[in-house]
């Protein structure tokens, strides 16, 4: 039998996730070298305080370390939280933060607890794509906004909104990442956060900021005062802030968290009830061992040195191969440079030739909910090893320039040949 | 700011678990003994097994122990699900598996999969909480189906389709709870799971079965003959099934899976990929080891005797206290014994007097999605240790009689006292 006819009106316009996908056509490839995902680099993670700390948490001594946990998190570790907030200038109370799933169940948390289908969600053009299909999913309508060199053009936003609402439409919230975004790794300016502040207040929209990479700043270029939340300055309980442990500590512990006016932290409980009980209780453990262990203060430097270093790596090689053909904005933190192409050449048809040289990376098409950014491509530095960049940067510059050689001479790029790509 | 005019309508229609709920409350009470939640008693967790694994995971040899994984599940996991699944006479290929982050998430997923707002789903009465929690989050209505001493009454689960049919509502699915349901602890039996299928294959309908305590019967009362789910006989590809490791190894790992056509394992994948990326990498691979350790063989016994002899202490409780006064059928395996009050008494009212003497349990009326049930409640003896089981029933009594007697006095009972009782 056919299933088509049992599907939910949401499920047929899911979408997979282009990264994803590109995770899976990758484990296909010999010796690929990825820039697709936006994985940390496991040789930072903290294996030997969580190998100690799952040593202790395991002894069978607290039975609840493998129990059922309440729905809003471990305990300790939601208080714990709270001295990291204010390390960021955000205060709050107990009642205003819960333990989520990972980031990603933070995002389809709030989505499921503020959409209607066919509200619309305002986002950054380009954003995050895990943020396109959360929202997607419970049928937002999503419209882009432009950036400029300090995020988000609130001209543009402001005109966007004026027009929604005079076609009647509803606003649901704007979702942000101010830090390093993904994909572009762009910074949101300090005097545009406190603009965006004010825009939200007079117009009374709801923010929902996302802030993976605050902490991963690079010292050469920018510093924790850079990275300030907007939450930060949230005077009227209206900004939905979102963090995560998946780039500091680890992702595979699963274990992120919301910040929020208590009413919506209460919601954010009842639908995580029925969405997952609770986060794992032996990750929520093991992340409060390594947090209270100090690590993210005395590995923190080592972190932003170390990703920092991999920018450097990457950022010299695209020079050195394609730096007469390409250009990107010189990240200041995180884990991405956004690169834009040739005029007319199309990322899809670089990432065809990518792929035969063993080369991979996520399409800018993948992050625009407008249609847009055909000649754009997001590569990620964080996880490959130094010599892997450089030789994943000389390959990928040589399909650039096979692309433009077989456009030059025939006219006819690779995308027309036929070979399956991914999209987003 | 008032954050109201910004939830979406689900979330203003979204209730807190009773369960949940008791589990908030509990914990400001002293010297609680509660019969309320469902966990697994720790003291069967293979602490040993998951201790050793986690040093030897946690040595920094495999760095994808703690990096983001595959949004399908770990890959030996899922592969070792094909052996267990075939011991309950399931045949399933790997692209028909996916792991979910707790069967909670899989019955989440599979409701945002299925349901659009208003679909009827089709459910026992009464019937697992954390199933009418996602179905209710998704805006599905829910409509019960009495059962018999044999699981549900299937001549009046067909008068109800058609009557559903005949006045134009979208039946989605079924879902059904065949081994020892929660929270009934009734075993549906085998001419019925077959009859089951005829009907379902004659309506044309999906069935959802969620079967996480298949593996605990009683082995003076079942075996692994009783509890042969209705997948294993599903030639039409009509269920999707899904079950867990939280009551045979622990719940804390928030491991468990779903087997579904391919069709719809792929679509759940998606939904998946939106919710929270992928289950766990450190809690799939402890279950992964434990499960080729070996332990649900060599520890499957001890559990099924283990939770057969309390079964027996709360029955012998519940006999020598108010035998008397309620009555129960008895269970052939998992945690619950479902209990009917005297006529004319309310559970409401029985809990409120029980949680002053320091003993709880859920009112059945959370298992009920026609508002019915108000005489009955649940008691789970799966985690509090013998004794407790003793001393809590004994409390139970007192409480139970205290209430006739107040009834018989004043014909007043403490339902009518304005002390705060959860709802479910």
């Amino acid at each position: 039998m056919t299933f088509d006819r049992f599907f939910s009106s949401a499920a047929l316009v899911m979408r997979e996730s282009a990264i994803r996908r590109m995770g899976a056509l990758g484990a296909r490839i010999p010796d690929l070298i990825s820039f697709a995902p936006g994985y940390p680099d496991p040789v930072l993670f903290p294996w030997d305080t969580l190998r100690d700390a799952a040593a202790d948490l395991l002894s069978g001594q607290d039975p609840a370390a493998l129990q059922y946990g309440a729905t809003r998190g471990y305990r300790p570790l939601i208080e714990t939280l709270g001295t990291l907030l204010e390390a960021r200038g955000i205060r709050s109370t107990f009642e205003e933060r819960i333990v989520t799933s990972g980031s990603q169940q933070g995002l389809d948390l709030v989505a499921r607890l503020l959409i209607d289908p066919g509200d619309v969600i305002l986002v950054e053009l380009p954003t995050y794509t895990g943020a396109i299909s959360a929202f997607n999913n419970v049928r937002a309508s999503l419209v882009g906004v432009p950036q400029e060199a300090d995020g988000i053009d609130i001209e543009a936003l402001d005109r966007t909104f004026e027009r929604l609402r005079a076609e009647g439409r509803r606003v649901r919230f704007l979702y942000l990442v101010p830090n390093f975004q993904n994909p572009t790794g762009l910074l949101i300016g300090l005097d545009k956060r406190r603009r965006l502040l004010e825009w939200a207040d007079r117009q009374d929209v709801v923010i929902v900021e996302d802030d993976p990479y605050g902490d991963l700043y690079f010292p050469d270029s920018a510093g924790p005062a850079d990275t300030r939340p907007l939450k930060a300055d949230d005077t009227s309980g209206r900004v939905i802030y979102l963090s995560s442990f998946s780039k500091t500590l680890a992702p595979g512990l699963r274990t992120a968290w919301v910040v929020a006016p208590e009413a919506v932290v209460q919601k954010l409980d009842l639908v995580k009830q029925a969405a997952d009980i609770c986060t794992g209780g032996l990750d929520q453990r093991l992340v409060h061992r390594a947090v209270t262990a100090g690590v993210l203060v005395t590995e923190g430097d080592r972190l932003r040195a170390h990703y920092q270093r991999k920018r450097t790596v990457m950022e010299r090689a695209l020079a050195r191969e394609i730096g007469d053909l390409v250009t990107w904005p010189a990240p200041r933190g995180g884990f991405f440079l956004w690169v834009t192409l040739p005029a007319g050449l199309n990322a899809d048809a670089v990432l065809t030739r990518a792929l035969q040289a063993s080369v991979s990376f996520v399409t800018g098409t993948a992050f625009f909910v407008d249609g847009s950014g055909h000649d754009t491509l997001r590569l990620s530095f964080s996880q490959p090893a130094d010599d892997r960049i450089d030789e994943g940067i000389a390959r990928l510059g040589r399909a650039i320039r096979e692309e433009i050689d077989a456009q030059l001479a025939g006219g006819r790029s690779s995308a027309d040949s036929g070979t399956s790509v991914p999209r987003g």
